[in-house]
C-alpha cells in the first residue's frame, strides 16, 4: 500500500520510489493518472487496472499471483490508498491468504497544518 | 518547518530533502540529531540550535534574521515539527514579524496503519 502525493508531486518519499521501482506490477485505481504519475518520476512498470467495479474473480486471481511470489504494489489515484477505494477489499483478502501486506506511509495535510498554526501542543503530551 | 523520518529514513520526500538543500541554515533541536540526519542524506547546511531553553533573545535574532532575507528550515528531532517543540512559539513570532512559514509534509503513522487496516471506510465519504 504505497501512497502518492495529493498535491504537489515533491511530496513522495525516497521509500515510496523505491517500493515502485521494486515491485513485479502496480495495482491501480485509473491505469491513466498511474500512468502520468510513473512518467512524472522516470518509473516503468506494468500497470494492473483494480477498482470499485473490478469483480470478485479478478481480485482472486491477483490474491493468487501474490500468492505464487509475485510482489504489486497498490496505489490510489492520489494520497494514501486504502481509505475510500478498493485496497482495504484486497487487503483483507490478502490477509486471510497469508500474504503480507506493508504500508509505505505518505505525507499528512492535518499534521502539515498543525506545524504551521503556531500553537502549542506540548500540553498534548506533557498531560 | 520540514517533517523528518521517525523510524526508517526513506520516509522523507523529495521536496524534504530539495529544501533542506536549499535553504541557508538549519534550526534544529539538538545539532547532534540532526547533524546525523544530515549525513546520512549527504546535505551540509549550517545549523543553529533552537530548542526549549532557546531565550527569547536569540528568538529574537533569528527573526530578524529572517527578516533580513535569510531561509530557515526549522526540523524537530523526528517527525513533523512544531507540535511538541520550540518550532510553534518561533512560527507564532515568525507570523507577527509578517515573515512567511511554508509546511514540508512527512509521513503520517496515522494513514499508513489506516491503509493496511483492511477494513473500508467509504461509509465516511459516502454519508
Amino acid at each position: 500500500m504505497v501512497a502518492t502525493p495529493i498535491g504537489n508531486l515533491g511530496d513522495i518519499t525516497l521509500r515510496a520510489l523505491e517500493t515502485l521501482k521494486l515491485v513485479d506490477a502496480l495495482l491501480c485505481e485509473d491505469t491513466r493518472v498511474t500512468s502520468r504519475l510513473l512518467a512524472h518520476y522516470e518509473v516503468k512498470r506494468p500497470l494492473i487496472s483494480c477498482h470499485e467495479h473490478t469483480d470478485d474473480a479478478k481480485l482472486g486471481q491477483i490474491i493468487d499471483r501474490l500468492r505464487q511470489g509475485e510482489s504489486f504494489a497498490f496505489v490510489s489515484d492520489a494520497g494514501t490508498p486504502g481509505l475510500s477505494d478498493p485496497g482495504n477489499k484486497l487487503v483483507s483478502l490478502a490477509l486471510e491468504a497469508g500474504v503480507s501486506v506493508v504500508p509505505i506511509p505518505g505525507v499528512s495535510a492535518l499534521a502539515a497544518l498543525v506545524s504551521v498554526a503556531g500553537i502549542s501542543f506540548s500540553w498534548i503530551s506533557t498531560t
